[in-house]
């Protein structure tokens, strides 16, 4: 697949660019990822990309034109492709949260174009001219280009070759759960010592361990995610034992 | 304040010690950023940091001491300093979601250390030795480097210096609600006009509509936010013919 992103600031993303992962899926050519820089688009030697919000108030908010005209030179090479598989996202706290569900989405399309706004935001008009708008949290950032790079770091390690295929399949959200709790080397670290269980061998005992061990935790951080989850009956027994066990012990 | 940063890959934050709002908090004192190689606390030549999980699965798991002995380095040149004031977050997929309240606690630290986890996660004895647990959201990344950016840019903004101290206060999420739509200039922009109201110059007729129009978005696009909020009698009113006119028209 290939994702832009259009940013003010290039320049942020030269690290992202670096990681082992971007650079995996770009090696494997499961990725293209370009950085357009709005500013090139912006007239003028001063390169005017900003100005005061009409009505007054704090601020400076991104002006349309030189927005408009980078969407449209994005998309134009992509017209000229084949149709379909390309969404348009633009990074404001206003937007849709960005979940694990939208990622396995993006990472199915063939162009993902993220906007990046910055200063107070951008001009609403731009909003029309964009299919998405997400948010990566209740939370305000000084601009789009961190949440940029949550989204394509969330895709990217979903495409081929980008991670090892059997490494996603366990972990949170992937199936509705937190993970469970994850131990190494050395088996006593500092007095701790790692569970008997893990030790064991046994196979059907750690899978269960491990399923009773998320749920354990989903139910107790995260309530929220068992409501939206269809159980299987071992899911819903443990549940039971877990929700039991709790009465007693309050 | 100051924010400690512990990372494997401590070249992934270059393009955000660069970033306008980190060196401004910098250069005004507000702020000491230091980013932390755990690698250096891995023993040997070849710097072992990870190890396969007890119990068999994909993936690898970071092991303690390097993780532990870090913290214990960072936290050591603290203690030297009056107490208090100090929170260790791990940050990590199954944590509590960050968001604006979390940033403003974090803002009024005298030290914010963040803990970046990678492959696999974290071996499970290091979360008893941090005092939160913290995610930016229901979603999977590599590592924990580009959540603890988007946590310490949330913070950092807020502190002195960082950016105009005016522009902070209308922004979504700062009283409860989505941010109202901003435009400027040009007034028409490709047959787009901004609203009457906002070139009106009345500027009460503006501070009503800006209100009814983050009372509406916030409606329409998040109502879970409007829960928790508590509202003025302007505040109900309009809600409360927002929330008619919805009923009219479907």
């Amino acid at each position: 697949m290939k994702i832009s992103i259009l940013t003010m600031f290039p320049e942020m993303f030269d690290s992202f660019l670096n990681t082992p992962v971007v650079r995996r899926a770009i090696r494997k050519e499961s990725l293209v990822l370009e950085i357009v820089d709005i500013r090139e688009f912006a007239p003028g030697s001063f390169r005017h990309i900003d100005d005061s919000p009409f009505g007054g108030g704090p601020g400076m908010v991104m002006r349309c034109q030189p927005v408009a005209d980078a969407l449209r030179k994005v998309r134009g090479r992509e017209e000229e492709q084949a149709g379909g598989g390309v969404v348009t996202a633009a990074l404001t706290p206003a937007g849709k949260v960005f979940d694990q569900a939208a990622a396995h989405e993006f990472a199915g399309l063939r162009h993902l174009i993220l906007l990046c706004g910055h200063y107070e935001g951008l001009d609403e008009r731009i909003f029309r001219r964009v299919d998405r708008e997400i948010s990566i949290g209740d939370f305000v950032m000084t601009g789009g280009e961190i949440p940029a790079m949550a989204v394509a770091d969330a895709v990217i390690r979903l495409l081929p070759g980008a991670i090892r295929a059997e490494s996603t399949g366990e972990e949170s959200f992937e199936n509705g759960l937190l993970e469970y709790p994850q131990y190494t080397q050395p088996a006593v670290f500092e007095g701790e010592a790692v569970l008997e269980v893990l030790l064991s061998g046994n196979h059907e005992k750690i899978r269960r361990w491990r399923l009773r061990e998320s749920l354990r935790r989903t139910l107790e951080r995260r309530p929220d995610l068992l409501e939206k989850r269809v159980m299987t009956e071992e899911e819903k027994e443990i549940l039971a034992e877990l929700r039991a066990t709790a009465t007693f012990s309050s």
